[in-house]
């Protein structure tokens, strides 16, 4: 089955899917994107995703773009399109085409990219054995609340995180607080099984994953903190962990090469891996 | 005579000039660009653009890109077959098309695309009279010394100041110091003739208008200072103004509706911003 992609309004083979050089997604990153997860077929969260990608939209007041209902359309065709089953759907979109100026047209039309792909066989050992982080200064832009395509800070370090031999690099602010990972929120458990995650203002990305996790922490009656964590603190937590579309809630075994605790994934980080796959299955 | 453009090594016509979905310029802002002025057929201060562009490259660590040579060859048959004799040149380059996946791919080509415009008629009223600024938060990343297409903060600045019927914004870091303007260099004459503008660190861009003008401050004498300064102090500035490829040396009379000075343009003002127009005719 060949891949098929979904740009301004026409399904086109992969290969051929192409937007104009006057996109501005392509000279001023003027756009947002969400990834969902897709699991036997169901789009996980979707309303959660779909809510977030209005706000975005609404924050860079890009104006006109699809409504929810055609564009639910949309993303179960490119998933049925593609033979998706377990996989995700990129759905991009941009404020539209139009000469090179930074300020908005006036005239442009936003423009829709939907792509769709099945997953990579998951590694086992990323959720048995955990993974490490490395911890580096964020330099990225004060709205990452906003899920724009400028994601150039996001690429650099996940690349310093690769060349570390780590997963997935923490941010960490100018007053030494962990914002979040490269592409993942971050997650600590305190000696005293507080669970704490930073809380959704301008410096993270308020992801669906970190939403659902919470939804769940609060039902289970968890112990549960959102507020700022120094990367000393995660160091010395008894778990950690990250949360994201794409990795679900991934035990934190390691932070900058220190061991977290004993070095193993924690019972909680277990325990709560286990509630959101039941919450995906459901 | 239609529009031509360079994509990937290709002339097609402006409206078929077409990226794909899986450029990273579209999916992560992930490249880099220059805008350079045309005069009378010449490419003004290609060396020092180009010098950039390598910089711009080196940083961010993309390999492989088009050299100079072939690339001047590219410019100008650009600007050949648009019959621009006065008007710019736009250069972008991406990382290439991959896969999404935030880290590097391993094996992406960057991509080049080229275009070229006539100058829209210069409004005599912008350099005889002078224009106003307004002052914003920075909020942009942190490594603003790259010429990214990631420009989502200065889109929303441009747009910001247009609202407010102002030319420029200029953006003011975390300790009041005015960083830049979103597509423009800030520069202020204090009350004893001393020209201040910005050091070239992170902050900022290092503007090639900013980079020549300096050359002739300092060959004609000038007093000269590169320095942050504050807001306050541009508002009681004796004169001020701004520059860039496609304003040159435009005075700033007004900042967030308030005068500077009597509110005309300076003398040294008029006297650098003709400096630089003999460079640019030389």
């Amino acid at each position: 089955m060949s891949r098929i992609a979904y740009v301004d309004g026409v399904y086109r083979p992969h290969g051929d899917a192409a937007v104009h050089i006057e996109d501005r997604g392509y000279q001023f990153a003027d756009g947002i994107y969400e990834v969902i997860a897709v699991r036997g077929g169901k789009l996980i969260d979707e309303a959660l995703h779909l809510a977030r990608l209005r706000r975005s939209l609404a924050e860079l007041r890009i104006e006109g773009a699809i409504a929810d209902a055609p564009l639910k359309v949309v993303l179960r065709e490119v998933i049925r399109r593609n033979g998706v089953v377990n996989g995700i759907v990129y759905l991009q979109i941009t404020r539209g085409i139009a000469p090179r100026d930074h300020a908005f047209p006036k005239a442009a039309r936003p423009v829709v990219v939907v792509t769709a792909r099945r997953s990579r066989p998951a590694n086992p050992k990323v959720a048995e054995e955990g993974i490490g982080v490395i911890t580096i200064p964020d330099i990225r832009w004060q709205r990452c609340d906003i899920k724009t395509i400028s994601l150039i800070g996001n690429v650099l370090g996940k690349q310093q995180a690769r060349e570390a031999g780590a997963y997935e690099a923490w941010m960490v602010d100018g007053d030494g607080h962990v914002t979040e990972g490269t592409s993942t929120n971050a997650w600590i458990v305190t000696g005293d099984n507080l669970v704490v995650t930073r809380a959704a203002e301008n410096a993270i990305l308020n992801g669906v994953t970190r939403q659902a996790l919470i939804a769940i922490i609060r039902r289970e009656g968890y112990q549960f903190a959102e507020r700022p964590f120094t990367v000393a603190e995660a160091k010395a937590a008894r778990e950690a962990f990250l949360t994201s579309t794409t990795s679900d809630v991934t035990p934190v075994v390691a932070i900058d090469g220190q061991p977290v605790a004993n070095g193993v994934p924690g019972l909680l980080t277990q325990t709560l891996r286990a509630d959101y796959l039941v919450h995906v299955a459901e």
